[in-house]
């Protein structure tokens, strides 16, 4: 069945992160991303495609620094109030009734009650269509030690309860946790092609 | 806990796609790749960051087309091959025992066994750190009807059964679709800010 080329997003359940950012006023805004993808390992590069209307690339066009606050299903109750826009210069944080902490590296705060942390300084970016392509170099990278799986060395999903969007108000959470076979005969693939070294 | 900002990539479970290019023999590549976003609605822009090194950068390269296949956890016992990097010009799909089928409007076959595709074409790429960005306009996208949800018009997780890579081995699936309530008081917004037009 052909559909709109469109909502050809809504084919991907798409991770959900929320993006802080720094207003002139020095207060912090919020907001929840859901395009956004890793790029490169060295140097380690992340990028997300943001509304050039929004309060999120005004402010990272203005001080080149944001943080990729990773959350669980805990914040859902709290999503509606990052995903209103108010006005410029109101922290969507105090509104959802969240608390802020220093990040280590960049300016920007970053949100208390996430589990993780991706630091980012502008690293360039692209018009491409309707949105601004933003990539950032990562400065520092944080996790909650809980939340991490040290046996693999990467978020534990079991106890991070990681949520997707999927399109509107319709989410998908959670997703367990799996080991896949990528061995074939005697060879040992360390990462899919995409992500190969 | 910090950790090694080369390792960002591991604090997201990222939606894991089957990329199919063709060859200059006209057999198709299939690899899969988790480094992906949509970019923008109007042109719809999709883009995933690639290996330089692989062959699904050098067949779009030369040929300029792609179709990402959209799959299931029943595909998981194929993976391995998918993965797996054979000589240029063997297809994964005859190694996976994987049937291809015509595209609507690229001339690179897509995967029978995948739930949907997005058809690209190159849009631009850029050289960002030790990846290729590639950029596609997409002009098809197709899903099986079985898999899409009328009502929300979007994938219907459920039955479609995503899976989300993590690390290495490591994959989260079984996500469960959920309405998370995005409206405060009387406004009512249709997507978070990353997404809303």
């Amino acid at each position: 069945m052909e559909i709109n080329p469109t909502f050809y997003h809504r084919l991907l359940a798409r991770p959900t992160v929320i993006i802080t950012t720094r207003f002139r006023n020095n207060k912090t805004n919020a907001a929840p991303f859901s395009f956004i993808t890793p790029i490169s390992f060295k140097p380690p590069y992340i990028g997300f495609a943001c509304d050039p209307r929004h309060d999120t690339w005004r402010n990272i066009n203005y001080n080149k620094e944001w943080v990729i606050n990773i959350v669980s299903e805990k914040i859902f109750d709290k999503l509606k109030f990052l995903a209103k826009k108010y006005s410029y210069g109101v922290s969507e944080l105090e509104q959802a009734g969240l608390e802020e902490s220093e990040s280590k590296v960049v300016k920007v705060n970053r949100i208390k009650q996430a589990i993780g942390y991706i630091e980012c300084q502008l690293n360039r970016f692209f018009n491409i269509g309707d949105h601004i392509f933003v990539v950032g170099k990562v400065v520092c990278c944080d996790i909650n030690k809980i939340y991490w799986d040290k046996e693999n060395k990467a978020i534990d999903v079991k106890k991070a309860k990681p949520f997707f969007h999927v399109s509107n108000e319709i989410f998908a959470y959670r997703a367990k946790p799996i080991r896949v076979e990528l061995k074939v005969e005697e060879e040992k693939k360390s990462e899919p092609e995409g992500e190969s070294k």
